[in-house]
């Protein structure tokens, strides 16, 4: 098989591509706010103990895992694409996982 | 190549990985009933002979199909994660995918 | 190993797998732009010079690339699935980007 290709996997937490561009980090948290608020709290039936059903939400919308194709050992990606790595409940340390397929 | 992965894929219906941990489920549920109501069917020009236009909407945002990293063996899964199987229209009878890459 | 798979990647703008059927495509944008309306373009603090922060968020529900797994040649689907690409800001020449891993 001519072909490589490349997973990225971070476990518990939040991965997405999109493009490295000025303000974007910023307009997604806004918009993660809105699509799946925080507050209140008690809205949420998760809530007992902890308060971090909203983070579980977000991430759904960012995705947990990327999937990237290698193409002559770089990552392709779009021209302004990038890998990128975000948390909305920071209790625990992480860890990232990369697992590379093909030869 | 030393690596293994694992693709699991659950064509039709939805599949998701997060944390198995109370009342997320539930949270899920309404949540995704606010992003992409049911109600007013005649919202969705899908909803013509069928009415589930809205399965059809929350199922990108939680996903088709998961793809997960296994290490020695097992899925390489975040303290709490766990693969999940969801339908909002359940008509016709599922099958689930697995597929398995490396070695 | 006997499996074979298959990964698509679409960079730079979406893709994404659904059924292949009347009218969906006009709820998904009417959908999208009610998660993530374009107007007024200030709301979004990456626009700045472009005013496509909507197409990234948008982006993001959709998905970037999809994993789609090969049964004895072909694309394994649902009935009326298929890949759909979609783009919310057309200024540059796209390209896709498919790769298949496995024998």
């Amino acid at each position: 098989m001519g072909h490589t290709s490349q997973l990225e996997g971070i476990p518990q937490l939040l991965s997405f591509i999109n493009d490295n561009e000025t303000g974007l980090h910023h307009d997604f948290e806004v918009w993660l706010e809105k699509l799946a608020p925080h507050e209140p709290v008690k809205q949420y039936r998760h809530n007992v103990g902890e308060d971090n059903a909203d983070a579980h939400l977000k991430r759904q919308v960012m995705g947990r895992e990327v999937v990237v194709a290698v193409t002559e050992g770089k990552l392709d990606f779009g021209p302004w694409e990038q890998i990128f790595y975000g948390e909305f409940d920071s209790r625990r340390k992480k860890r990232v996982l990369v697992k590379i397929i093909g030869e």
